[in-house]
């Protein structure tokens, strides 16, 4: 067995044994998802020896390439919450990717190095209010004005992920010579967490989606994260990795669906066969196994590109939108058909299937609607025509 | 204008007036959708004129054929309370139906004349955890046993929708002459509401979709509806006409969510145009346009066949399965685009169409799943070749 | 049974047994769908009572509303060549109607006359090579000159539907005061018929569809059909039932199909059992059911809005876009799905759904290909919120 | 750059250079794709040295594994009769792998030696008219006797590729022991090639699809393709390659037809606009790159797994399953996007998009339709639960 299909191995053990009880309290009985919890499974997801998957060794991580990452996340997706336990969950594992490739050393010992190790959550505050940046990113318009020595943010945000506890924020903010990015500390004056946005995905993030406003929000120099303007160039860093560590562990969920919905029509008859000789609840189970397959395809394709081109070629960029929007899509008809196999008690959230679908709703819009994402991808294919 | 367009006008004010704030505080604020609130809404119903659109006129009813019904409940489904404010919300609406068609002259009187008045509630106690009837009603074990002058009930049942504060619940239990309908009081010895349970759909029904247990439950031979051994029939009396009234319902949702997108991307700009204006967002809106009107006119076949042939005639039987699957499914793929036009407020259960698009899951599954429905169409189809 | 269901009855029994032998011959024996065939056939439909379902009786017609052809026609779309039998079939019924609106009484004595009794074919040049006027009627290129008395028409159309053998075609040309539309004889000086394009649907269409050329090509001032610079509104009123015709035409080819599978694997077993057993064929001929009956209801309400409040009218635009997308869409789903039915034997041409199939496919172009149809729709529909 | 890398542009370059116009003049002009052009094309692959690419270099084949097929053949099936150029098209390509596989050395000098260096071409006689054996291969009817040293074959059989011309057949007939495979030669007394079939599929194949007919047909036990009774243990083995070898194929010609689109609508203007800037175009664009890329991913991991495997291995029977599935239909999708996006000129055939349509329904049947992998693919997926 290679050392990646051993590590596979052992995040389904560590899923199944303990994220999986943690998920049903979680899921069905109302536990809330804080940092508390994270910590704990965190801790055994270290003991485990499957911490990390996206984080280099000196932080404590496991060092793994992008190819391998889409195994083991994939195994830890298997539960909503299996990828917080290892660390891999949004938006930390964006941030972690972006801190490694564009920091500066002083920056790493101080935010890389405690995110990459687990001990502390992170923010990336983009996404504005209309009439504000929402997918287009031009839209910006949290302004950093350039003081002496510093600057001062003024804006509001929303759809802020992991503000609630983060102990930093990634601002991007629009200065004179162009976007930026800042690095913002929790209790930093002048920036303040605001509601926590009531989304359909609340199981699964101990931070939430907020609300943040900046005002008058003074940073020093040292704050600005990569280069002053680079602010979109820096996203785009980000963006590709982001969006397939996204597919990875929402994959590893509809796997489970599935699961769960062949061993529940495993159990039942109807109209004198079992549901599972049922000629349409095959079509469903078929039509399940073929979305796997071809999101797997897709996400092992684009990870090879990754490794081999780097995250912000072009190529990167088209394969990862090309699957972000099947994989979100996939995602999506294989926890619907999941639901639909399990009949009644597929609307009733204790059976977990019912939870996963109404969480995975948000995979659809999240780091680049599917609408956004086609055009884009239908805008590369056509260069060379036009 | 016709009465009927008439009705439809002051029901769609009404909801608009009375129901469409009473609906935010409910989805976005917690409020609960319970007895106390159904019967306010159901006043406000009564004294706008628009009460009782499936009920006889000598119960306070508008005394509607089934066309008029679909163009006046698509009104009143604009909200996902609007049909409970009407009367017309599952399951009283096919109770309703059920009594005046089979009821003997005591139990219209008894049950039929407050339930179509709204007075009280009503609840079916049909299906059963496995192995008992779920899709197919003839795994029924609920047992009832002729006894002297009476029967005893032994069954455990559950998504016993609007159990919880229904006056009277109807029963259907096999007896040695057959499946049987009994109508079994709030208060009766032996029927015990159990757990509601945790669905998807949470907001619309005052009563919860329920675990009911029958345990030596004796009613006397007065509680039968209809007669000894024609429950399923019974059954069959009531199910189209119920299929068709969810249809209407839940097409008036997926017509308000669609309006709510297109309110909200008239308001938004992007990549240098109008939301609006983007093809990819003019296919979604072009799509759901096509659905509602695909939606409507089978809705509107199936009425028509239902006031011309029974809803208990074969034709009815194959247009209400066959309206149901589109519908139902149509109306998801509304709800879906709806929530995608939002962007990330789509998923923001303060903006209505999150929460419209969850409640309207279980309407592929419940009164039978679509793919139950295709068996069942495709056998009828197949009928004459073989 | 009404005087309209006794038509239907008609067609279906003439077209079963005068059209479907000769259907045969020439999909499968390579019998060519000449004028004679086309000349014998009327003439056996004018026996049978059933020609003329869009012609007035003055002209041997049988004087319906649209709301009755639609049943009609869809009787007679049974076959591929059974609009043509009855005389409904493109571009005659577009032409019928429109010079039955806006013919001066002359034009109507010496064109509509003879068209609408069977007696002549038409054809219609619209449609011009790139870069003229292809969906988008605003690009048109052909120009009418204004002289002395009369016009000189110059410019080159293809796609010109039924040219070959038509007695005359109207060309519609921009002049100096817009586009206008003229009625040319077939032996008139000037006009030439080019080359029949090699179209998938080369059964069907005695005239092909031909590449034309006007050159110098002069008529008089009598040649203008409706007003000088009205060509477009003159499009307009043709084209609403005209894309209904199409779609009660094509339907009724899909319902054929779909009765060509049930019977098909209603003789067939494989694996253990009857085909019509397999629940994945059930599932197809399931959403054939549901494709048909929604298609029927659309057409049905268009065909109703034309009639109440005309075919020019907004609403009837709004709503035969609607119908013409989602209907040419079904039918090609539904005879895809009976050629998959069929399995090998459905990819053969001697079995009819194959050559149906192959046939339809450009009803999803012709008269407005779905994605124009679909960003109309959606301007519509955004209008209010814009 | 790879050797793999430069043998996908050498096959690209002949492709272009050599087959481009022929297969204009085949399926634009009507020249018949017979076996005097087939073995024009072939040598001039040979010339260009990408004769082979299934084939053992010791009959002048490349020798590559099946990951490297998989990129050779996408590149070769760029033309309809690409594939047939570079001796990969069916029945050949699998029975070229079948012979390797299972053949005597004897039988591979005389059959497989000639076959893979392309001096002939061969056919299977496998699907027999109904009640024959079609998609379900247990229901073989054509008999074989056991004689003193030899068999006597009886039996119809249908749909055999490439049976005109054909070198030699491999009939699939029951014995007494079996289903068994035999070699007969095409000059052989008592097998009678018939009437070609039809087919949709006609520019492709120079052999057709043949029906049969061996009749007392005398064949020694040296035309026993490996054992007695294992016939249908061997078409396995045929099975997962063959089908593999068709999504190559396909997939290039989809990606070809995809490429003619957005060459097409990069020179053409509508409504104010490129189309290339239309919305709805874009979305048919990234569409098809979603579904090429994804369709990719499915044969690529497939490949893989025959070459580590085996092609007989469960595992590569489940993976050949999915991508026969989802390529089939991703392909159709892709060339019926590619005719839309031609407008009227798409389904014209000197437009090679409409013949490429029409040529590839035949792929989601043959070898197995839709529906019957379908069922394979969820029986497999839910043995675990059973």
């Amino acid at each position: 067995m290679t050392s990646v299909a051993h590590l596979v191995e052992k995040t389904t053990e560590f899923v199944r044994d303990h994220v999986f009880p943690v998920e049903r309290e979680v899921v069905a009985d109302g536990r809330v998802m804080d940092d508390a919890l994270r910590l704990e499974l965190q801790k055994k997801a270290k003991e485990a020896g499957v911490f990390g998957p996206l984080s280099d060794p000196r932080y404590g991580g496991l060092g793994l390439d992008t190819r391998a990452q889409a195994r083991v996340l994939e195994a830890a997706g298997a539960s909503l919450i299996g990828p917080l336990a290892v660390n891999a969950w949004a938006p930390d594992d964006g941030n972690i990717h972006l801190l490694a490739h564009v920091a500066d050393p002083e920056q790493q010992q101080r935010y890389l190095a405690p995110l990459a190790a687990g001990e502390v959550r992170s923010a990336i505050a983009m996404t504005e209010p209309a009439p504000g940046a929402g997918s287009d990113p031009s839209m910006l318009r949290t302004f950093a004005e350039e003081t002496d020595g510093g600057w001062v943010i003024n804006g509001a945000k929303h759809f802020t992920t992991g503000a609630q506890g983060a102990a930093f924020t990634i601002c991007v903010a629009r200065t004179n010579d162009g976007p930026t990015m800042f690095l913002v500390d929790a209790d930093h004056p002048g920036m303040r967490v605001g509601r926590r946005m009531q989304t359909l995905d609340h199981s699964s993030a101990p931070g939430g989606h907020c609300e943040v406003v900046f005002e008058d929000c003074e940073v020093p120099d040292a704050a600005v994260l990569g280069e002053v303007g680079q602010g979109l160039a820096l996203a785009q860093v980000r963006l590709a990795p982001s969006r397939l560590v996204f597919c990875m562990n929402w994959l590893g969920l509809a796997v489970r669906g599935h699961r769960l919905a062949i061993e529940h029509i495993g159990t039942r008859t109807g109209f004198g066969a079992p549901i599972a000789e049922h000629g349409l609840a095959q079509g469903l189970i078929a039509d399940s196994e073929i979305d796997i397959a071809a999101a797997r395809g897709l996400i092992r394709q684009a990870a090879e590109t990754i490794d081999e081109q780097g995250p912000a070629s072009s190529q990167a960029k088209h394969e990862t939108s090309i699957a972000k929007t099947f994989v979100s899509e996939a995602v999506w008809r294989v926890l619907d058909r999941s639901v639909q196999l399990h009949g009644g008690l597929g609307v009733c959230e204790d059976h977990l299937v019912a939870r996963f679908l109404v969480e995975a709703r948000a995979f659809r819009i999240y780091e680049g609607p599917s609408e956004v994402l086609r055009w884009s991808i239908a805008r590369r294919a056509l260069r060379p025509a036009r």
